[in-house]
């Protein structure tokens, strides 16, 4: 049997470019790249020139780059070290953040010696970011106190892909002073991405969902920034990471941002137009679409079929050749009901539903057009044994 | 030229069995262990039998492993972990320790909220921990009152290679209600390392110092104990690491200890011979053996030449096809003096001079013989041309 892959939001395959980049960095060139001989000077500059292809992707300096092991740490790197160097304010989030930002903030808000107030930021049916709750947000403030205040608004959502307006977001935080970070890992290599535009301090990247490898991410500051670090040591990363730098990885981190650019440029359009023939099927059978109608990246479609539990509907589609993702569990290995949804006002009944397609760069219209087919069968079929049952 | 690589306690190549058993999980077994299809159940299966080949190899419930992206990172999740379980104490920890120890233990004791009292346990004039030293740090608690505390003392250090009585040290600690770790990076793949044997509630262990690859390490931890977590999100590792699971550093990270404890078994004695040749030859040229006399890694030798510096050393040895370290370099990307000599009362001058040479699998007696040789002539050169500008 053929096995499609429709989870890329999830992780993706390492590119062979990538792969064929890090290959001589196990072996050969594996020294410590903090060594001074010749194979630790090798392993430095291979890490400097992925820091170059890192931030020539966003636009930055390669001293803005902050290597890290994944998303959750560049994101909790961001949350407790900006935390750690200010004084004790308000932590203000997206009611539809990944859990590696939702929690580190959640426990932000329970430490018991530097207490932060937490504060979601309501977003719309289609999963937005209200904007008028984010101007209420930032007049919270205590009056005539001027709190120290960081803001997290993902640039897309890994369930939805509903992209946010972070550059407005952004405005309205620093006008309040606030220091404000943006969770780009589901956006980076499906949409551009540019660090001036976004208006933020930080924003965080990661290699694995980008057809580079896992043990590579990356938080991209303003260098008028100041982080505690989550990992003290040698002093890496400008002191603001220690550990030996994982050098196969960070290469091919590297190698995936270069590529990345190509693809969003290319591949868009294509993604698009599988994406669009997969929900006119979708709705053909009675689907819902969640945030259809707002911003999304080009490769994700989340959708319930109402009656039809997603984890059933996942381990049926995995049989029948296809991996897909039902509600959170892309994010959790505690899966449990999906926030994002429950945050947009979806009926519980309905969340239970959801199943999420994520297209990449190996899918095509032909896997479409099968799945559909395969998920005609499969519904009727479930729908027929649930007959029986009542 | 052929070029010889002496400096394995900073890190080693990737085996090839090693390398071979993580290769599939690049591109073919690429899936997120989280997602429930057959790609994400072949991840997690990998992740697990991984997490039995750990356990197995210090002897522990593949329950007990909590991975991480590198040493510097579980001394971390131990020392902030078990700090933010606590009520605020002592953390009491070798002079000798990694940057990753002890500067995590200096920034407790600098914390403007939860304050801990640093204590560091004097070593002697061969680099160990005196044990009279840790029965006065336990009785330094205030009469009466009950101050949780922390200690951690590594199995065997980085730069000398002098093995630690860890099972005498966790004695003592335990009997005044400490929770106690080892960081055993360096010990482990060169000498026998058992859980319970070292009576320690936890273990530091890291992938490329045992010829595993850069970003997978692993806490492996006594189930008693609670931990606060390092990095939130999506609940990985039991809640105490979240992140995507690096599969190939992981499944590399699990062979490679499959093969450590062969290795430890294999070439210890051929480890000894090469080393104390390399010293015989080393005394002869009037070098200083640091740690000689105590129990040492078999593959570590920690020298100095008076009157020759190792940094110059280092770059001249470099040129001439050796690889070797100077003073903390290892451990650093800032290097400075070692704190390790200066604990040990070595004399600022002669620290200076200090080069590590650390002996691996692909080294033979041939080569330090080459070696010696080629040291013979730098040495000559140098002291000939500091003559000169005297
Ligand atoms: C939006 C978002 N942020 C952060 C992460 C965390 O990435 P990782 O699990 O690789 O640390 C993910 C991955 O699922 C994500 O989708
Ligand atoms: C004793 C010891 N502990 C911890 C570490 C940290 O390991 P890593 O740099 O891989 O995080 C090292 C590596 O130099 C070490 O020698």
């Amino acid at each position: 049997m053929t096995y499609t892959y429709f989870d890329h939001n999830a992780t993706t395959p390492v590119d062979d470019a990538v792969f064929e980049a890090m290959l001589p960095y196990f072996k050969k060139e594996f020294g410590n790249a903090s060594s001074r001989h010749v194979l630790g000077m090798a392993a430095r500059r291979a890490v400097n020139e992925a820091r170059e292809q890192v931030a020539g992707a966003v636009g930055v300096q390669p001293s803005q780059v902050i290597f890290t092991s994944g998303g959750s740490e560049a994101n909790n790197l961001f949350i407790q070290g900006a935390a750690g160097y200010l004084k004790p304010g308000r932590i203000i989030v997206s009611s539809v953040e990944h859990p590696c930002v939702m929690r580190t903030a959640q426990e932000l808000a329970r430490n018991a010696y530097a207490k932060w107030n937490l504060r979601r930021l309501a977003v719309d049916g289609l999963g937005r970011v209200d904007l008028a709750d984010v101007d209420s947000a930032m007049l919270e403030q205590q009056p005539g106190q001027r709190q120290s205040a960081l803001v997290s608004a993902m640039l897309a959502n890994n369930e939805t892909g509903v992209i946010q307006d972070v550059g407005a977001i952004a405005e309205k935080a620093r006008a309040c002073g606030a220091w404000v970070h943006t969770d780009a890992v589901q956006a980076f290599g499906k949409i551009p991405v540019d660090f001036a535009s976004l208006k933020v301090h930080a924003i965080t990247l990661s290699a694995h969902k980008i057809y580079g490898p896992k043990g590579a991410a990356a938080l991209i500051m303003d260098k008028r920034m100041s982080l505690k670090p989550l990992i003290y040591g040698g002093g890496h990363e400008n002191g603001l990471r220690s550990g030996t730098e994982n050098v196969p990885a960070i290469v091919g981190f590297g190698v995936a941002c270069g590529l990345a650019k190509t693809r969003v440029a290319e591949s868009g359009a294509r993604l698009l137009a599988m994406r669009e023939r997969l929900e006119q099927g979708l709705i053909g059978m009675g689907a819902v679409i969640f945030g259809r109608g707002a911003p999304r990246l080009p490769n994700t479609c989340y959708f319930a079929l109402p009656g039809i539990e997603g984890d059933t509907l996942v381990v049926r589609l995995d049989k029948a050749g296809f991996a897909v993702a039902s509600g959170a569990a892309c994010s959790s290995v505690n899966p449990g009901r999906s926030h994002v949804l429950e945050a947009m006002g979806v009926d519980p009944m309905l969340t239970r539903c959801a199943v999420r397609i994520s297209l990449g760069s190996s899918n095509s219209m032909a896997q479409v057009e099968k799945f559909l087919k395969a998920l005609g069968k499969v519904t009727e079929e479930l729908r027929r044994m649930s007959m029986m049952t009542v």
